[in-house]
Order: structure tokens, then sequence, then C-alpha cells
């Protein structure tokens, strides 16, 4: 079974990220979204409210998991049986910083990561700037996803 | 039937280039080598010495074929059934450059992209390169793949 | 007045021009569209035809003209009577392209140089992509602009 | 009346960030410096010392007003009345930056963004750069802009 | 006699800093190792652990010394007799950074700045991946110089 | 001897190549400075042009050589006995173009590359800059040395 994995803090999924799933899923028979967890970094949503919300927009597709993970994510590859990462890129910084993950992660477990480009439209579009409009009272609506049917 | 399709010059086609075949083709029942010709390009390698090193090289794997192609790269994958192109990156040159290409590709006929690094020991292999030393007399066997058994 | 110079080979002017020429007409009291003609450079398109064309767009637009020219960028701006460039900008490449040109145009001249983001939806489209489709005989009508009204 | 919106934290105001706002300030009527005021944001100067820093400066010059402000940008930008932000670029890093800044903002409120490049004997001059001579007991008059007349 | 400055937090010094000082010794009669100390930057080993594992390392080699500062580089510089700093440079993230920091040091002090690449071998090997690992209860012998003999 | 070996097509050799000279000097018991020749790039100057304009400006400094070649620059480092090459860089682009270069020669001749920033003044200041003014019949003096003394 080819298993895609798909990690991030994911604090929160957005649109941005259910484009890359939707792209890629056509590739593997399952992907599993890895939703981070990590003590030393402050999120706005818990884990809990992470995982459940994408668990719950892809209720009814059964080739999507969500789990939680707080290792390396190396470890969790290996023991999701996937060896392949899935990751979005919308940046030269986002580039060079997958360049490095890729390596380590070719390195330790030789597991291969693929990129996918954000779609222009949402080349702009992340968690952080959702957390940010939050923050100041705004409808993020547009960016976050609509449950699949 | 899950096709990849990985395009380019090939001229020649390098231990960088190997390896990234060697790197997808489990994510795909079959990866097509696709090497374009373009008569607007001079190149080192006719297309039939490029097309016939890619082919020897394979020809103990019923999952990899060659085909060289004069169109362009998102017409070729319509007629090979392809809806993912796998490309090479090893700089924020290339990167650049596939995320133009991939736009496109993605607007003009829905074909995806896959970016896959290239391993570190290959980063600065190229094309060019080979050609280069070639004419400098050079030996370059170190860069061009062995055949595989 | 305020004179804004919008100047490249525009082979062809493309919707991502188009765009950048709308978003910086309300800082200006002219944009002079300026059609670089260099004997060194082959075109898809002659001056006349690429100057025709973007004088059609904007017939019905008085504060838009467009010349040909064929000596220094700075020179026309100063011929022009405009302090002031406007580039569009889609990658890395560009920004280090333009830095360079900005860097020397305020040398010579004292002209500024103000970058303008493509939109999104405009990222991949450039002349050279357009000439490479109409090349393999694609309609481009879709990267080109309508005649405003 | 066209205004131009200059906004960041400017702890402290450079002469990097003086030359930006003299060579724009031909393009506008007004512009206003938009002095950022963040709780979550730790700073070296209260947002008092840095709207009054920079109030002297221009204190002499009718053109130029400062205002704090501790919204959204854009929000910002609509009270103002302005539909133009100016960044100043120094980097690739801030170049990649202010794309995502700016497509947010003209997605959020269609506030376009105008990038001026530093000088280049500005490119390594910047806040954190004075902040950090500061505390190391280093005179940094070089790097601060001296009061118009 | 030439004196080159090899500066760094080294939280801890890897395989990639070892090989930047070997291949940069046969430029100097002395290169030495500033282990910076910043007391505003939480490390996970003190700055005696990082001097001691470095000095131990070198401890047969004349050449190479280690030295803690907590000031400003360029005045470490200054009082080493050093007109040279030496970086390794990995991305483009870290040229963009040694930039910023070379024009600074030449301004301040005079110091001039080489830049020298990582071995493709150690394009990811970063302190701060050691770190994550350590954190993470993996093995990171492989990434941790031996002791030169 | 230490030889520090520079290579360029230096086509002309501007004030940013100086600057590179003048800085790594006291690094080297000699810097020699290599005039790539290339029957397959046509250049402005001729080769002898290109080499007596460098030999005339450190006419009076015996520490500067210059010398033609026209194979790999490998080798002619191997003949000139010098372990390091010399490269000015300005931009991404040319750190990127550098990184390359390195790895082969490493790879290839056990040649190290030291990267020296180009001074901010000078980050505009190339040979194909000079050239296109000179087409354009301006005054170039600014952008070329003056005899050493």
């Amino acid at each position: 079974m080819k298993v895609g994995l798909f990690t991030g803090s994911f604090d929160p999924f957005t649109i941005g990220h259910q484009s890359i799933v939707a792209r890629v899923l056509p590739l593997f028979d399952k992907v599993v979204i890895g939703v981070g967890v990590n003590e030393r970094k402050q999120c706005m949503f818990s884990s809990e409210e992470r995982v459940n919300a994408i668990a719950q927009l892809y209720a009814n597709n059964p080739s999507v998991e969500v789990r939680a993970f707080n290792d390396l994510a190396v470890d969790f590859a290996q023991r999701e049986g996937s060896w392949f990462f899935v990751k979005g890129v919308r940046s030269v910084k986002d580039f060079e910083y997958e360049r490095e993950q890729a390596d380590i992660n070719r390195a330790l477990g030789g597991i291969e990561t693929l990129l996918v480009f954000a779609q222009p439209q949402h080349a702009s579009v992340s968690s952080s700037l959702v957390r940010e409009l939050i923050h100041f009272g705004k409808d993020v609506s547009m960016f976050l996803p609509k449950k699949e049917k």
C-alpha cells in the first residue's frame, strides 16, 4: 500500500493545505495527515482542535487519515509505513527549509520528499496569516476549507 | 495505470537524472522519460543518441520507457496518459523555473508537478557541466550512469 | 506633471503588463509605455506591431501613451520628463535583475524605480511563455489583454 | 489627495527609512509614516519614543505625518485614505516577506504595494543592527537620520 | 602573522564547521575559533562545554586556538589581530545573512569576510539539526567531529 | 608560496574586480588574474586587450600577475600551483553559479573557492553593464579602475 505523509503544525489547516492533499491523493492509496505536536512551540489551537478540524473535513474520504505525532517526522513515517513525505512550497524560503528537512529524512530513514507548489491563488495563504487575522478579529473563513462531500 | 513523466533535454542523461528516476519509480506503475527535441536548441548529442543511451540504461527495467517528443510537454503528457510531471531541483534557479512551468502545465492541461531534490552529492552535476568537461577532453564517466542490471 | 515610465520589450504585451499599468495609473498624471527596440535582440513581433497593439489597447485612455525607444532607458526617461520607472516583478530572478537596473538608473540619471508585484494569477504569465505557445500553435488569447472601453 | 503609507516598527527609524521616504515623496501629496504598535513584540524604544523621533525629524515638512497604529495595516490604510503602501526592500528575504503582505493587503483591502530598493550604501542598515550596536555600547549616529531643515 | 577568525555559537560544533576550518587553515598562520557567548540567546550547551569540546578536538593542532567572546565580533577580531572572518555558507538564507554581517564588519572595523561553501554532504548539517535530534534521543555522532590526531 | 587565483572573462575588468583583488591580496603571496579565453563566447575586447589592460593596472605591483588561459579553470589552477580560487559575489544568482563551480573544482582538482562580497557601492557594477553603456556611447570611466601607483 502506497502511503503519502503530509505533516505540519496545521495551526490551522488552510485551503492551501487542502489543495496539496487533493492534488497528491491520486498518487497514493492513502494520505496520512500528521499533526505535529511540539510542547516547545506555542500554538493558537490545541492539538485536539487541529486534529478534529482536519478529521471532520475528510470524514467522508476513507483515503485520508489524520493523526497527531510528537516525535521526529521520520519515526512517524516509519510507523505509518510511508516512504514519501509530501510538502507544499510557496517561496524560496520554504524551498530551502524543505531541502534541509528532505536531506535529513533521506539520510536518517530513507524517506523521500515530494514538493508540490502552492497554487498561485494560495501563494500567500499561511497558517500564520490566518492566526494574525484572527488576532485582529477578522473573518478568515475565505482561507479555511469547506468540508468535502 | 499511474504514469510519471520525466522530461528534459538529457544532453546527456546524468547520474543526477538517474537518481530522480530511481527515487520516484515506487510511486508509479510506469515512468516515461521524455527526451525533448527542439530544432531551435543546439544539442551536443542527437535526439537518437540521447534516446538510445537512456533506453539502453533501462533495457532490463520494464517500468521505464523512453520516448522523444517535439511538441509541448503538456501535450506529450496527455498523449501518454500521465497526470504527473516529475522534476529534479538543485537550486533556487531551478525552483523558480519549475514554478513557472508547473503553473502553466496545471493551467493548460491539469497536469501536476512533483519536485524532487537532487541528492547532495549530485547538487552540482548537470548536463551542461558534462558537456563542458567533454569539450575540454576530460573523463566524464563519473557523472554518467552505469547500466542497471 | 507626474509621468511614470513602464519599459520593456513587450513581445508581446500580456495581461500581466496590463495589470501593472492599471494598478500604478492612479499614481501618475500619465503613464508612458516605452517599447524597447534593440537590433541585437530578435523579437517575434516587429516594433511597429508591438507599439500598435499597445496603442490600440489604450486608444480610449488619454493617460496612457506608447512610444518606441532605442537608446538607454535612462535617456528615454529624461526625454519624457519622467523620474520614475515602474517594473513588474514575478520572481527572485526578476527582483535581482531589477535591482541592478535600478541602481544604475539612479546613479546615471537620478531616476527611481518602483517595483510592483505581479498579481498571483499572473505570476507565471510572461511574454516568453506566450511566444512559446504561439510557436506550438496554441491559443494564447487568455494571456493577452482585451481592449479597454 | 494621494496618500502614501510607509509602515513599520521603526525601532528605531534609520537613514535607510529616511531615504525611502525622501525618494517616494514626489509621488504623493502626503506620506504618512505608520508606527506599528504590537504588544506581542518587544521593542527597544517605546511607541511614544519612536513616533516622537520621527515627528521631530519631519517637523518642518508638512507633507510627512507620523502616527502610531495597533491594528492591521490594511485597516490603518483605509482610515488614512491611502491606496498605496510603500516598502523598502534590501534582500530576497525582504522581497518574499513583502510579496506575502502585498498579496494579502490587495486581497483584503484593494491596497497596492510599491517596493523601493534600499540604496546600495544602506543595504545592510537595519533597525536590528542599530539595536545590536546600541546593546554593545557603540556609537550609532552614522545610521540615524539628521533632522531635515 | 595571518590570523583567520571563525566565529559562531557552535551549539554544538559539527562536522560542517570542522570541514570549514580544515579547508581554510592553509591560508592562515593561525585560525582562532571564537565561541560567541550571548546571554540573550539560550543555548543547549554552556559556553564552557562548547569551548572545551572544540579545544579538545584541536588539542594537537597548534595552528587552531579556541576562545569565547561576548562582545561584537568586530571588536573580538581587532583584539585577535585578525583582518579576516571566515564563514561557512550552506544556503541563500546564509548568504544573505552573511552579506549584512560582512558589510557591517567592513564598515565598522575594516574586517573582510571570506565565504566558504559547505561541502555538499554537509549542506544540511547544522547545529540546530543536531540539537533537534538530541532532543528526540537520537544518536548524533555521525554529525559530530572526531578528534584530530 | 600561497597563490590566489582570480579568474573571469574581464570583458572589461571593472572597479568591482579591482576591489576584490585589493581585499584578498593580504591573504596571498601572489594573486594571479586569469583571463579566460573562450572561442565559443563572443567578447567586446580581445584577450590581448583584456590582459594588457589588467597588466598595465598592476604594472607596479609585483604581487599581481595576469595571464590568459583557454582550458578548464581547474587545470589552470594546478599549472599555477594555486589551491584557492577567489570569486566576487554580488547576488543570489552569482552565489548559486559559484556554488556549482566550487563543488566541481573541489571534486576535480581539490581546489577550494573563497567568495568575497562586492562592496555595496559596486553591487550593480558588472562587465555587461559597462559593455551596454559603451554600446550606447556613454562615458564608463567611473566604472573602470585607475592605475595603481
